[in-house]
């Protein structure tokens, strides 16, 4: 039995976010459409950013901000991601050091800057994602340690890092060495874009059961199994896959596992601010209620708080000690 | 009679802020006053850097941010000072303007980085202060353009820059020209730290009647008079300077100009999150109400509004829309 160092081992995005507000016509005039992520080069992202207001900087990428959720509920976590050794770099780095993350991937430069993701957000707290990638969609197999990968309990595998080719097989690399060492693999479907472009990749790694825990909204859910609603979504996928949580905004979530079913209500909010990071952070809890061996049910509670701290503040990480927000489901 | 283009130029420093929370055996452990600012060099910003939370980095700099809160009033404001060719840089220079403030400083390289001040907020809502200059400290008299400070109607300078050389000649610079062209000069002390390094300096300025609008808190106010009580230090003071405006707090603020004196409270509040930035949104929204002939009492109130919205939430720049917030006093 390996020596289970790390409850969790991410593959992600090293990106820091740049978060501005903005509003409906300014969306409109730049061609996004609001909620989504759509992937921009260096070109469009200083165009951007000239055009949008003062900002607030801030560590992010998907799996990452998963991490920093991990290590404030107590968790032992890791992160593989690619920066440059540039100021943002250092950004990224030391934020997620400082949670106590094991952050290791060498920076390297010629590779561009540091990635960057910049999120309007709007009056109504939803938030556009315009990711410039950078650096990060430059992580190659070379950052993959399998002996790193058999120290964790669990391979967090981050859906957007799916489109380049280099982190995918990064990602390839880890699950290979996951599978050796019986170390479980979670993965993210992040956007319904990556389903998108990568569905018969995706089903593959499911019929190959490479993947242990599937993460799915309800529309990247339906998108996978090209299917109009969520309950037929999950009757399709729910067999390709060991454990399936589908989170569903302010209605709630649930997972399936074998015969078992779970399902949950989103928890209860005072000021909804910003929903940057509601699935990120609804990962950190059900991840962290799994490595505890919670069961379904409290596992998606705790993904469900995690998830609500992190809409009523803006920014994707945690602000608040979410060890002390499980209160009794940790104990 | 000159055109003023500009309501307010300002020559301040040009930082970002790493925000971060704290406890207070933190600030003990590292040597902090709670409260204070601390010049520190780069190395000292390192480890400090290394040891601190994760941080939210935003545009800062003591004048700058009274800029910022001027552009958010509706004033026509302009800022003179000193940032690398780096990534802060960008930064700090996209907030600024995007808010519609001019910005035209070249960055330069070989100076050292851009400036960074890592803030630390503890529970208490106070902010201790551990500023890294940088190539904010590289300001020199080139930067000044005289012909600039003349399209200013105010020219306000900030204490903090008085320390380092280069900048102060640029200050002396720019107060030359101010007063050939019947530019007011305002003047922040900034911190009791700057009044204990250059006291005699400051009262000659005083004396040579270079300042016209003197901005002090009580601690500086009775540093700079060498009393012990805020009253002594405005009977002390308000005779060298056509206004003297003295911030106190929770306890409000107080104006004097001639014979003429006004007391005003602070604005109630809801929620005090971070203190950054009160004293330099204070002074925005006073000077403000000069550009606008408030007269003392109004350019107080709405010094209290912006200093009451800023310190509601993190970071020292204004969320929300001042101008919005001024309501009848502005209109």
């Amino acid at each position: 039995m390996p020596d289970r160092r790390l409850d969790v081992l991410a593959i992600g995005n090293a990106i820091v976010d740049v978060i501005a507000d903005a509003d409906d016509p300014f969306l409109a005039a730049h061609g996004m459409h609001k909620g989504a992520m759509q992937l921009i080069d260096e070109g469009q992202a200083t165009r951007l950013y000239a055009a949008m207001g003062p900002g607030r900087e801030e560590s992010g990428g998907s799996a990452a901000n998963t991490v920093a959720g991990l290590a404030s509920l107590g968790l032992n976590a890791g992160f593989i991601g690619q920066i440059a050794d540039d100021q943002l770099g250092t950004i990224f780095t030391h934020d997620i050091r400082s949670l106590g993350v094991e952050f290791g991937t060498e920076p390297r430069n010629g590779i561009g800057a540091t990635g960057r993701c910049l999120i309007l957000v709007t009056s109504d707290a939803q938030r556009t994602m315009n990711t410039f990638l950078g650096a990060a969609q430059m992580l190659d197999a070379g950052a993959v340690d399998p002996v790193h990968v058999r120290q964790a309990a669990i391979l967090y595998l981050e859906g957007y890092l799916w489109d380049p080719e280099g982190p995918r097989a990064a990602m390839y690399k880890a699950m290979d060495a996951a599978r050796e060492a019986g170390t479980k693999v979670a993965f993210t479907l992040s956007d319904s874009f990556v389903v998108e472009r990568h569905r018969a990749d995706l089903l593959r790694l499911l019929d190959e059961r490479r993947i242990d825990i599937l993460f799915a909204n309800q529309v990247e859910a339906e998108a996978l199994a090209q299917v109009p609603d969520v309950e037929s979504a999950v009757t399709a996928l729910k067999e390709k896959v060991e454990t399936l949580v589908v989170t569903r905004h302010e209605h709630g979530a649930l997972a399936i596992r074998g015969g078992e079913r779970a399902d949950v209500p989103a928890e209860p909010i005072r000021d909804l601010v910003d929903t940057t990071g509601a699935g990120d952070l609804f990962a950190a809890g059900f991840l962290a209620g799994e490595a505890h061996g919670l069961g379904l049910e409290r596992s998606l509670r705790l993904g469900a708080i995690c998830a609500a701290e992190v809409i009523q503040h803006y920014g994707a990480r945690p602000e608040a000690n979410l060890r002390a927000l499980a209160g009794d489901l940790l104990t």
